[in-house]
């Protein structure tokens, strides 16, 4: 266990998730040189004051000359593409990762556009998050207790992998494997279902006339269940849209359990209204007691 | 402003609400002698100790005799049949209001089985609650700048209304008033039908054969988006048929918002899912920026 250390790491997208990674890896001492690249020099530039990188690119084919590991952190629509320049440039000992909410669509572009490499490409998706973006909002203690999903391929080499989770443990998550559809069925069901119900509540509170008259009396359940609809807008296109199979089959049972309750409501059921909510109330109540996450963060 | 003071005013059901008024009102010496009414004895012994209260009583008409206010927060399900009680038993001096979560049907009620006191009945609701229950949940706290909306009636008598105003302003509360229909259109949709969708939520995914696998995987959003299904099934179903025809409207009006995103996923419509979600993303944060309430408490 002792001496895990990344000598060369690269971080293509040095947000909050790239800057948290290389922080709690420089944290745990796991880490060598790193380098950030990205688009927006500002954003680099507060990541290397931060010390979360030592090096600012633009270029990826210089910047990952001899990187033991490259993790891929920028907006998950430029996946495919960056997974495609890295496949010409790559060295055969570097290993590449990503962090997409999503993990079918990154398999099946890893499938097409990394094929030299395929073997080496471990997909990842760390659980965590928050509304703040970009290196300002980087921490260190991102990942403590959190979950990060690996959704290996059959051809993905074993050190490759093994290299990827204890990175991740090194930042203090809790790493687990999958495949990439239950991955997906299980977050799409968790976390991007209900960032779509929480945006759609907001869109149908406005639709009513008097709404801004009463968001003045809203108060701290409103607070809460809305949270997550204060998320990126466009992260949250491109993950809906990745996941769109899950989300339609949520709709669908979503929508059984809506007519089930209208119907209650119409006929004034009160008990089979109370079957519901005593069912719903006892597993958020388990659930809570088993697994409440601290922390202020929303959105995953 | 300066004496203001209720002599003596009686509890009917010393819960997180009635007690937290109780203490607020103590703590801002602003009360005189303070009966408790309840069915629990251990839950008045427990309002004792805490000096909510100063004495515990099982008779209504006897505790009841030379109050000056009296407020009524045991379950909503119990206040039409308190208030066709009290209307035989109260003194002409007597204000008696009450902490329902539903305006039009406390109205009804009133109009019905308060008929010789109605002037001096003035319904209140207290926007502030959490998951917890009981007097041991109560705090002298729980209404600091929360809001209170009065919803008097035609009949109700100025000096009534005074009364409770400033009792509720004693306790660091905003009063404002409204129509009954006002409020529950507006609390209807901004706290009733939250937590039906909260629940519906919750129930939805336990449909899911690998729900309790799933919860695992559940992180912040997941916690503070059904942090409301765990509130009381037996208080929700009361609120939910009182309030129904503003839920069913609720219900509608989501279902077309529902079916919009729906299309959007179908077609893979990204420009449309975006305009859906920055309207929503606009709101909360603007929301969020004028209106965020603190504290850690969730329901309404």
């Amino acid at each position: 266990m002792g001496d895990f250390r990344i000598a060369k790491l690269v971080i293509i997208g040095v947000g909050l998730i790239g800057g948290s990674f290389a922080l709690a890896l420089r944290r745990a001492g796991a880490v060598g040189h790193v380098i950030g690249v990205g688009r927006s020099r500002p954003n680099l530039e507060t990541a290397l004051e931060r010390r979360m990188i030592d090096e600012i690119s633009f270029h990826v084919e210089d910047a990952v000359r001899g990187a033991d590991l490259i993790l891929l952190a920028m907006p998950v629509g430029q996946t495919a593409g960056m997974l495609a320049q890295l496949d010409r440039c790559v060295d055969a000992a570097t290993v590449v990762t990503d962090a997409g909410s999503t993990k079918r669509d990154v398999v099946a572009a890893a499938r097409t556009m990394f094929t030299r490499n395929l073997q080496r490409f471990v997909p990842a998706h760390p659980v965590a998050g928050a509304e703040r973006t970009g290196a300002g909002a980087a921490t260190g203690l991102l990942y403590q207790g959190r979950h990060v999903i690996l959704t290996p391929l059959a051809e993905t080499d074993p050190a490759a992998l093994g290299l990827v989770a204890r990175a991740w443990e090194k930042c203090g998550a809790k790493v687990s494997s999958m495949s990439p559809e239950e991955h997906d069925h299980a977050l799409g069901m968790v976390s991007h279902f209900p960032h779509l119900l929480a945006f759609a509540y907001m869109d149908t509170l406005m639709a009513d006339p008097s709404a801004s008259r009463m968001l003045g009396y809203a108060g701290t359940g409103f607070r809460d269940f809305t949270r997550i609809a204060a998320s990126s807008p466009e992260m949250w296109r491109d993950i809906c849209l990745a996941n769109r199979e899950q989300l339609l089959a949520g709709l669908e049972a979503y929508g059984s359990t809506l007519n089930e309750l209208r119907a209650a409501l119409e006929s004034g059921d009160g008990t089979a209204l109370e079957r519901l909510f005593v069912l719903a109330n006892r597993v958020r109540r388990d659930w809570g007691a088993r697994f409440e996450p601290s922390g202020d963060s929303a959105g995953e």
